[in-house]
């Protein structure tokens, strides 16, 4: 906790504990074409490579205000409980930032992702409330020590700080001031993203811990990095060419290489259920026939599907049951 | 075909041309544990990697005679069409071995492997083939030099020679001379095998093709040969001292890695079907319980389970569809 409270001092240094009644922000949930997988310091969130992700339309909103006595968590209309790992995890974080040991907030957070599309929120909402901490605070960060922050909530939140395209470089340093995301100037209005969704009995692994045990376990994993650096060169080159078949080819390689590291860890982790391998298969037959479609998966079992605004029709009618999430790109 | 005939006439050099009445071969199919996954010479079947196999208690009959004027097959009882692609396989195969170009065979051959359980019979097929043409025109062979002609119909088949467990050896020399079978003095009669049917309504391509495209496209087969070497090391040595639960998670990580280059291939190959995940996650699941059980899969949607004979009832309670097949170990 030292260390990244010392690192959270170097980014905000300027903390007058001058603030505002309230201050409200959104940040966008985040689609990764080329994944985040593996962590060189578990600590700080910083990754072993670059990643790409593009931004959906939905996300999450926070409030902040000043409270006494104790922390206070809202989500959706809701209070959180204290021993929830939510809170847990929120306040944590809030510790990085508050301006005196006694200070206590009252976070009032919403997500207008639709709950049945099972997508990940801690990357929006750490973003949401960083950037809600930066206009409470009144900090005027710049957006790459916005993403730094939001990077010690969840690695993921660093992208979410931006809209679009991004790209979460790494970085070198020790310290991970310069493993932040990056505004991407491609836009690719064309570009649709559907969601299938993969009903889940079973509660699977937290992503974080089957990307600990991969890492650590999966006789694969050590050719991910160059994996990875070939997919993000092929994803970067199509943004600017609008290639969509090579985009798609190398997004959807790229997630099915994370999973092929997970099936190999020991023991082996598969988030695939069986409507998962349904869908895959038919993705896979729709383009044998043709059609430019190309999924592609988070550590859960539900599909993302890519494909242009002229297929829409076709691929409605391939997948009813598909929910589209506009891209904010 | 002239190199492959040139290295038959050296495996058989003593042809006289003097034949039996008829000759009957039996040879056992064999489950790989560690896989054969790619060859460095396409023509004569020469693998980039060793194999380790067990043999099963079912296989393939064969029986010979001469006959004028055409080749005939018989498979289970009927005649096999001239122009199928089993008896194109088959007749390209005696063309090695004809002591005159206007030699022709009558084969009687019959699969005593259930037909559900969709077991490939082509590495039994091929054996039982060489070890009868063995008997008919008296070679007398050396188990290596049948095991290597069978190698030649097909490469598996070089396995399917010896009972048991069996190490097939990939060689170094160009010719593959010395890439044949071994039999592994090793027993162990509390290992048993069921099968998992899973139905597939699609054609999958052929095993053939898929280790072809996988070593051509998936940024993951270059590591392949050195997860093989560890997994084949950890297999040996519990076949030696019979830990069972080591035994069974390297050949589990051995075959699901070769899955995981066929996932990375471009397209992607995916054998696996709905069924094959709800077998897989049961296999998972009841290990979690405690159950030493593992699978393995070869290029098709089935799985294939190995226990002792000691959890025999409650791996029947779990998977009461099961196909036991005995191991000839």
């Amino acid at each position: 906790m030292n260390r990244r409270k010392e690192i959270v001092s170097r980014l905000i240094p300027h903390t007058t504990g001058a603030v505002l009644d309230s201050a409200t922000a959104f940040a966008p949930v985040n689609i990764a074409l080329a994944k985040y997988w593996g962590k060189r310091d578990i600590e700080l969130h910083l990754p072993v490579t670059d990643s790409l992700s593009v931004a959906l339309s939905v996300g999450t909103t926070t409030t902040l205000y000043q409270n006494t006595h104790q922390d206070v968590i809202e989500l959706n209309g809701s209070p959180v409980a204290e021993s929830s790992p939510f809170f847990q995890r929120l306040t944590q974080f809030l510790d990085l930032v508050r301006p005196s040991p006694s200070f206590r907030f009252r976070i009032v957070t919403h997500n207008d992702v639709p709950t049945a599309a099972g997508l990940a929120s801690s990357a929006s909402g750490f973003a949401a409330l960083t950037l809600s901490l930066n206009r409470f605070f009144q900090w005027n960060l710049s957006a790459e020590s916005l993403s730094c922050l939001a990077r010690l909530g969840s690695g993921s939140a660093c992208r979410s700080i931006f809209p679009g395209f991004v790209l979460w470089q790494k970085g070198d340093r020790d310290d991970g001031m310069d493993s932040h995301g990056i505004a991407l100037p491609f836009s690719w209005p064309e570009l649709k993203l559907g969601i299938l969704m993969a009903s889940s009995t079973e509660k699977p692994i937290s992503s974080s811990l089957a990307m600990k045990r991969t890492v650590e376990t999966s006789p694969l994993y050590s050719i991910w990095p160059s994996v990875l650096e070939k997919d993000l060169r092929e994803l970067l080159e199509t943004l600017e060419t609008k290639d969509f078949s090579r985009f798609g080819s190398s997004l959807e390689r790229n997630a099915l290489t994370m999973h092929a590291t997970m099936h190999t860890a020991s023991p082996p982790i598969c988030y695939w259920l069986e409507e998962t391998v349904h869908y895959l298969h038919t993705v896979w037959h729709a383009r044998e026939q043709g059609l430019q479609i190309f999924a592609t998966m988070d550590a859960g079992p539900n599909v993302k599907i890519l494909f242009l605004a002229s297929d829409e029709l076709h691929v409605r009618s391939l997948f009813p049951q598909m929910m589209e999430i506009p891209l904010r790109s």
